[in-house]
């Protein structure tokens, strides 16, 4: 993976402030465990709450810590004051999300000054051993004037 | 829209059923409001538990509700006894999720013996007025020997 | 479908000025037979030399001509001095491009300042019967600033 | 990059000889140069006949050599007799293709009986140095008892 440089120092503070204001990430009970310039993990533990039919989490649970950990990852590297919007996400599913804890990774592939393309994928932790259950990327968009308040 | 056949004329049951054991569709609040062969639709009211950073619902609930939308829509069309995956699904993200209802549609637009094709989109209800917030494509894979229980 | 007003009130010329620099179009042996507002088609005919290993047109072909219907219709609604970049796309192949002549259109989904996105399709025309082989999403980004000369 | 074992130890040859098939692969130029089980590059130069409106090569030239190598890497590791249809492909267009020479490389990332996902990609090399630009993911059914010839 290539090295990015941020353009705010304290991109840190200003993703994870934000990150607290997705209600909808405490809901499936996610926390992010790792932030780096251009790469953003988010993790959550299997739960009832979260299932499909066949008893493992729905492929929209995995898709939803997948977009907010591509659109993060994008977020480090965007300039103060400027907030984000995804654009459009793919996702491929690879393997049932079948497994303890599930870690959802975003990676900028391409950073832009309008529109980042991030790789995201999650992968399903059972039993000490990691699939990959989701693999996708993601074009996210940034409103350079307009900052990520609630 | 086509209009199909169903193989099997209880499909409406096995949907229903199968829906009923998605746990993550009672999370969202989400209810199956209108099956057809080739079509569900499946709706949501606004919640705080659903939000993102500014407010609005975020992407992968819509996203959720699509993917089972459109999951269910191509379920329709299938034999008794089978279940189904979601192989891979994209969206566009066409507008914030603003509003105080939304309905997700999907329709099949290739129905197959193993791969179906949906589009699938979810609409915004604010104040009364609809408008996209959601569109995309989703590719569904048919499991003919396996019966879909919990 | 949406009825759109131009900002252009010259925009056919415009359009169909850019597809002529298109060599690529001319390679496939394409030509643009139908621009409105938001709406694009565009048609070419079977060749041996667009064909894969089973004698089909190539998807690639069937996405290139699609790529540009989507692109053109986006054009449509965009100022003079205006050009355009497709960000992503992303197509489902419903079928063999099985047939004597192809038509793609382009339709606006979503107009936008600076992306729009478009649904993008390909029938396959054989024996007078039409079959939809491609369909598709596709984003479009509008550089504001940048006429579209060679 | 994961290792995958053939099925088949003759896939190369089965490879080469349906990449001799698909004339729109002689149309654009194109050649592959490197296959290994997973894993299939496929190389073709700048040249008129391919470009948009800008003079770049067409994101829909790049794309069909993607597809093309990806099919073709997923191909690898199925057994004799059986053929590969191309699902769906998604690509970002992450720079113009811009450049004398391009290289596209397609991974299989998921293999499967029946499904297999690939990642795909393109290089621009200009002047002695590459950019990226075309990143994608592509799915890819397998047809196992229908040999694949013309």
């Amino acid at each position: 993976m290539a090295r990015f440089e941020p353009q705010d120092p304290d991109y840190a503070a200003r993703v994870h402030a934000s990150f607290a204001r997705q209600i909808f990430m405490v809901t499936l009970g996610a926390r992010l465990t790792r932030l780096e310039p251009g790469l953003c993990e988010i993790e959550f533990d299997h739960a009832h709450a979260l299932t499909q039919q066949h008893g493992y989490v729905h492929a929209g649970a995995t898709a939803s810590i997948a977009d907010s950990a591509g659109g993060y990852a994008a977020y480090t590297l965007m300039p103060a004051g400027s907030s984000i919007l995804s654009v459009e996400f793919k996702v491929n599913l690879l393997a049932p999300a079948r497994g303890q804890r599930f870690l959802a990774r975003g990676t900028v592939v391409r950073p832009g000054r309008r529109l980042s393309v991030c790789e995201i994928e999650v992968e399903a932790w059972d039993d000490g051993r990691a699939t990959r259950c989701l693999y996708g990327l993601q074009t996210v968009f940034c409103l350079l004037d307009r900052p990520d308040v609630g």
